[in-house]
């Protein structure tokens, strides 16, 4: 049996006048589901954590984020069709602004003009015994590869996070020689960004200067087995987000892009759908990433987040419903955000299974009735064998 | 207080026409268990692993089986009262026949006609500098012990456990030269066996010739602590099944072996029953383990499997609610094998346990009534601690 993985990004949530965007949504497809399937609610790395968007996959992935985990970093790298080497350092980048030496905007602007060029300004920044890779991704983003001896992701970020303050000195977490030669480099990164930025032409033009490179989510290259070796199916990835794509490209998916699919809530997911339905002909697991859920969100935008969820299950838990047979099929987030508090939590996320399971009561998918299921609660690390037994493809531990 | 653990093997199912056994069954004793009790699901190994019955049983009296468990052959040897010797390694062994080199029946007809006189003659074989022990088991099985210097359980099985291809040639896992060494004895053994036996005038008078010996599971004598050691508590198995004898013989219970039982669905359920109540006199802890719901199971046969429950709700769970008092009663499966596909699955088992306990409003003992109960979701490894601690009989971990 084939297995398809839907995941909506950030879909779990609190109460906001006492209902979560799920309950406020009209969700028939998804109702059917639950009530066609078994529920429970899950914990995709572990009770209490909260957790990245790529630790989550990791978990629902059945790699354990606490031992492959290093940061971000190497996860933007794959997710843009950067190589990693072994010893190499990857970190995620903002272009930013800065204004008498402090940041007054850490995404200039989200303002793409000339960033093309200023990229290749930025790529001839040059150290002694360390070259860099540095490589524009989709708006104000970008990912810094530092390679050379010696060199450790052990480091802060030289993002500050927050408004107001000069950027950050990145400092050795662990006091040993190699992050300290690595946290020096970045702060040496930032200053001549800063230098070779502020006076380049471009940011003449530009509304507000992208003037400094902030640097966070230092991680070296995991070893990770492939998911076909680990589970013996080929699996494909539908996701628009660059760190989502790594992380699966790192375990040896393939990354199925989707035109119109943007990972905002102005994707064309019913083409997602359409995509994830047909990659099911070729391959054995179809993971189907949505992303507007989790950017509605973090904005805070109740509305937005409960129309998204109604698209969702319009455009593609209808069809799939329609079209899938003979599939595992799952129906999760890969954490909540709540809209109270406009950033993930850990609060643990609702899961429906349809497959040859052990129904259950539960006819509506909402968090608290999914609490109610027959799972009761899981974790996110076990759900690749509950997949793999369901699919009939778990091998027996002992006789 | 005492404590009883009953196991009815393989129990667990998923849905046959909406209906598991447990659920299509009649079952008073067992739901009056239920409804003065406390009710929960438990994955016995871990949630998603498939557990065979040895891990499952491991698991259950609280031995993790992902640390001790190398194979089933060491505990089929200790279930037909085979000393093993550290660095012995033990396989569990089918008399097969073959019919132009391939595998046309894996249990030689189940037939045991002369198997003595061949057993005598198999344990002939003679290695340079590896002894091997071989003892013929309950009809077409056997267990093979390898005794000698360098040997290693890192090897695959001979038994191909298909038909119609050849044995299967066994060998290393590691590429150590310890396995290396191992699976080469294993298919000198496999060979010889065939020379031996396809000439035997016994196999003349057979139906189907007994004419190989295939191999599984191989391992190494596990270094477990005694049940008595661990838990304070003498302890006492009645079981008919020789892989679940072996696992408690290996933890220093007792096995009291009962006339009339016989591991099948026409086992004198009811005489093991009075074993088990009578043991309560003697023992601290007793185990009773039933095996006829996991035949019936592996058979595809839903009424078989739902009569043998009722069986046992009948001739073992009325009388032990009737006659055993102040003692901690656990009613529980070592795993599921539903009827859909024949085969353990990783679902978890339902779980009921009497004595002083918060109950719960579950008054039906089936899968899904005890998801609702008040223990939700636990994992088997805990359960001896579960057991311990009702039975006031835990130690303190701190102040």
């Amino acid at each position: 049996m084939k297995s398809l993985l839907i995941v909506c990004d950030g879909m779990g949530d609190r109460l906001t006048d006492g209902k979560t965007p799920l309950e406020a949504a009209k969700t028939p497809n998804m109702d059917k589901f639950a009530k066609k399937g078994i529920t429970g609610i899950m914990d995709t790395v572990r009770t209490g954590i909260r957790p990245g968007s790529d630790t989550a996959h990791l978990s629902l992935f059945g790699y354990d984020p606490f031992r492959v985990y290093t940061g971000r970093g190497p996860f933007e790298a794959a997710g843009v069709g950067l190589e990693l080497k072994r010893g190499d350092v990857a970190l995620r980048c903002n272009f930013a602004t800065l204004k008498n030496g402090k940041v007054i905007d850490r995404r200039a602007g989200r303002d793409e003009y000339g960033l093309k060029e200023l990229t290749r300004e930025v790529s001839k920044i040059k150290f002694r015994d360390t070259e860099i890779k540095f490589k524009k991704c989709a708006g104000h983003r970008a990912v810094l590869i530092l390679r050379g001896k010696g060199l450790s992701s052990r480091v802060t970020d030289t993002d500050p996070e927050t408004l107001n303050v000069p950027p950050a000195r990145s400092r050795s977490i662990d006091g040993r020689p190699e992050s300290r030669k690595t946290a020096a480099i970045l702060n040496e990164f930032t200053r001549k960004t800063e230098e070779i930025l502020s006076e380049h032409v471009i940011n003449k033009r530009r509304k507000l200067p992208a003037n400094v490179i902030l640097c966070r989510g230092a991680g070296t290259k995991p070893e990770l087995e492939s998911f076909e070796e680990r589970y013996g199916m080929n699996a494909a990835c539908i996701s628009a987000t660059a760190l989502i794509k790594g992380v699966c490209n790192s375990i040896g998916m393939k990354v199925i892009d989707v035109k119109g699919a943007t990972g905002h809530v102005d994707s064309d997911i019913s083409k997602k759908a359409k995509t994830a339905i047909n990659a099911l002909k070729k391959y054995d697991f179809v993971f189907l990433h949505i992303k507007g859920t989790d950017e509605a969100s973090h904005d805070g935008d109740f509305n937005s987040k409960k129309e998204m969820i109604e698209r969702i299950d319009r455009e593609v838990i209808g069809p799939i419903l329609e079209k899938v047979k003979d599939t595992t099929i799952v129906l999760t987030a890969d954490h909540s955000t709540p809209i109270s508090i406009r950033q993930h939590s850990a609060d643990p996320v609702p899961i429906a299974i349809l497959g040859d399971v052990r129904t259950d009561q539960v006819d509506k998918f909402t968090e608290r009735e999914c609490s109610k299921g027959g799972l009761n609660r899981i974790c996110g690390i076990d759900l690749m064998h509950i997949i793999l037994d369901l699919s009939d493809r778990a091998e027996l531990f002992g006789a």
